[in-house]
C-alpha cells in the first residue's frame, strides 16, 4: 500500500510500446506506456481497453475514423473493435485493461508484441 | 467510442463525495469524484480500489498510518482494508473499481453513501 507517482513511473521508461504494470486490482491492470510512431492494427477478443493520455498528443485509429487526444483525454475501445494507436511525437499513456492483455491483441508482431506482466 | 476529457468531467461536478461514472469496462468502472472534508471509515469486502489524484491534495487514512498524495499520485487499497479518505481543500480524484462498488463499502451513511451508476 505504497503510493505510486505517474511522472516517476514514466521517467523510468526508456523504450516505446512496452507497457509496464503499476497496479493490479480486481483482475485488471493499470499500466503506463510511452509511445511514438504507429502500432500495428489489432483487436482484443475478450478485453475492453481504456486509454488515458498523460502527456503529449496521442491518437487511436479505427478503420473508419481517427480519435485525436491530448492530456486528460480518455477513450474506451470495446472488445472486438479493430484499432491501432499512434503518436507523431512521444506521448505518455495510462492503460486500464484486463490482466495479461497482450498489447497486440490477436496479432503477434516480432517488433511490437511486448512481454506481459512487467512491473515498474 | 467518443473520447472523454477529465477536466471537462470534473468541471460538471458541483458536489463532494458523489462519484460519477465516466467509463465502464471489463466489469469495472472509472469514476471521477470531487472531495473535501473527511469521509467515513469503511472497507470493501470484495473490491480493490485504486485512487489517482488529478488535482489538489488528497489523503487516504488507515488505522495505523496516513498516505498523503498530490496530482499524479496513485494508491491501491486492497479489499478488506479499512480506510477513509480526506482532503483539507477541494481535490479531484479518479477512481478505478468494480462496477457498482458502494462508496461507503460496508457502511451505509445517510450523508455520504452515494447512488451507484450515476454517469456524467
Amino acid at each position: 500500500m505504497e503510493p505510486i507517482n505517474l511522472d516517476d513511473k514514466f521517467g523510468r521508461i526508456g523504450e516505446h510500446w512496452r507497457p509496464k504494470v503499476v497496479a493490479a486490482l480486481n483482475g485488471q491492470e493499470i499500466k503506463v506506456v510511452k509511445v511514438q510512431g504507429t502500432f500495428p492494427w489489432h483487436h482484443h477478443d475478450d478485453e475492453d481497453e481504456f486509454f488515458l493520455v498523460w502527456k503529449g498528443r496521442f491518437r487511436v485509429e479505427f478503420r473508419d475514423r481517427i480519435v485525436e487526444m491530448g492530456p486528460g483525454d480518455g477513450l474506451l475501445v470495446p472488445r472486438g473493435v479493430e484499432h491501432r494507436t499512434a503518436a507523431d511525437g512521444e506521448a505518455e499513456v495510462v492503460l486500464f485493461e484486463s490482466a495479461a492483455t497482450r498489447n497486440t491483441g490477436n496479432v503477434v508482431d516480432e517488433r511490437f508484441t511486448a512481454p506481459d506482466g512487467q512491473r515498474i
